[in-house]
């Protein structure tokens, strides 16, 4: 295979790209300077170099050579040790930060548990979560907050969340919620369905 | 101008139907037969005949020849008396009453007051919602939910109602409610606003 | 069926309505006046009695108290009766006429015909077609353009016709053709498929 | 900036992509091994290195160890010389060839000639294409098509250098020609613009 298609190749795996785009990309590259592919290219081999895994949330952060275990956010003793929220990938957590509405801590499952899967365990960090729950819990650990999508797989993923905690939750009191349904912003109600109306009947204020 | 066009400026008229598809109208019903066309038109004639505005709630209701000021949910005893929602259109109300997930009465406001209105009472059944209020105060009423969309329309009727109803929920002790915010099923968390997140967190079970 | 139900079954059957937009139609009407809705039930009564069918290309036409077997651009002296363009439906005459691109006279199939349709004489006026071509042919037609949709049902139609019409084009030295392919106004070259490049290509001008 | 940021910038100058695929991006590439991005980053520095701009058709390919400065088009002699082919990108190129529909040489311009564009011969390669032009008149060259999109920015090219080649195609007698308008595939005759059905009509076959 040539350079153009060899490239075209690795970009089609990119998240949401087909061939047609993956091809625009290597062609988009090529009006590039050469400095532009080197710095692109440096700044991808280095991506993993300066990025580590928090090994309490495990969320990726940015190490700033300062050699350090834990995120900004586990690290921080301004957040609410409290609460700790679980969520699917990285972005959810990004985007809770966004809205700075959650003063807690993370957890990231690095994945979602689909209905009807096998082996549920292989999909999601469950061990790792049941660890960070069990140290966290010695430390004020009131309630954990499955924050998954209000899809089918995000759903199947807090159903089995809730079986798998359910002990631990009773050994050390602990509080299992999942977030709110209700009207999103921008919805309108005649488009609603059935559960969304049920749920921003049930959390009306 | 010719029977076509004519026929094709009234279907115009129609909710989301532009010139294109209002002559497409027009195109399908000459294929029909004659009789076809007289049934269509009958219905359309007797629309109004058997269809009467309730007294209370102000929502099209079907007379059935049996003479009534009040539509089958006003004049029902099994519905909850302490509950009034208000919906902007009759579509809303039909949603919800499919949901099954209120049992009170309603109260169609018959539209929404756009933000920088000048004469916002114009838009809405503000007096008669007023009237319906106190003549339910004296039985029982205690809650009325606000049921408008999560648009910015919806917002802004929410806030003029409940500045127009202040005194009267004073005065009768009642409780003035919006419909809960949240994630809505099939929404992700990563493309979730702001204040939906906040909400789904306010509210969260 | 209550006669909000009852209207909104007849308006599902309209082209490319669903039942919410059809329940919507008659929460529309019910906000109308009832002398609207009278007008619209008698445009819609009296839409055939104005309008006749012309014997010659099949359009409908209005008659305006005129009464006349031919529609005006068959009676019309100024069209150019060398050429007859064969459409499906009167919005594809309608189209063309708008385009102004035309001056021959029309025939209206009244439909397509179907990949693998068992009986495709009784999907389109074939009979009549072959009457009205006989006639014309001994007028000076030249030629009898095919202008069907550019997918496949109309491929297929074209096919049909061109078997069908071939000993008629023998006996009176007709010319039977298609309208050109290409690029049509507004693509781009990347998304054109082989087949409209190859003809782009052949009509080059 | 960190090095998720800084690399998501850079994705974000890739054609289509907005931020947030950007980051989505990203955090893709965190998933994959450090292997894979290193495979990644050398095909991506690598890629100019095996790709050469062709001297006479200035498109893109790929050197194959073998130094040459023309491309595998232009340099074969089973190619027909007395068509050239006037595209914009190298993408066009592509889709023409995929279609197997031409067998003559092409000249890539690198761009088209916006309207009102103040200076056009900056955006595109003018001069190289009259180079081109003149070196292949003396071999036998017959005809120049200029194979634009069939938008208003294509338009305006092909109108743009119909007047710049004037001069040359009197000079050596060559014919200049443009891509067939018509009904591309797929198209309904309902939905198409006055320019597509006269072009249609005028190229029927």
């Amino acid at each position: 295979m040539n350079p153009v298609d060899t490239l075209a190749e690795l970009f089609k795996e990119f998240p949401g790209i087909g061939p047609r785009q993956a091809k625009r990309f290597v062609y988009y590259l090529m009006t590039r300077s050469t400095a532009h592919l080197e710095e692109l290219a440096a700044r991808i081999t280095e991506l993993k170099k300066n990025i580590s895994t928090c090994t309490e949330c495990y969320r990726f952060f940015t190490k700033n050579n300062v050699p350090s275990p834990l995120c900004s956010i586990c690290k921080s003793s301004n957040r609410d040790k409290e609460t700790l929220m679980v969520v699917s990938r990285d972005v959810d957590l990004d985007t809770i930060e966004k809205s700075h509405s959650f003063n807690g801590t993370y957890f990231v499952l690095g994945g979602t548990v689909p209905i009807l899967e096998k082996n549920p365990e292989t999909k999601i960090r469950l061990r790792e979560l049941t660890n960070t729950i069990t140290a966290k819990a010695k430390h004020g650990l009131k309630e954990v907050i499955l924050a998954m999508n209000a899809t089918s797989d995000g759903d199947n993923t807090v159903h089995f969340l809730e079986q798998q905690l359910a002990p631990l939750a009773e050994k050390h009191s602990l509080r299992i919620s999942t977030l709110g349904r209700g009207i999103s912003t921008g919805t309108e109600l005649e488009y609603s369905d059935s559960e969304t109306i049920k749920n921003a009947l049930k959390n009306r204020g």
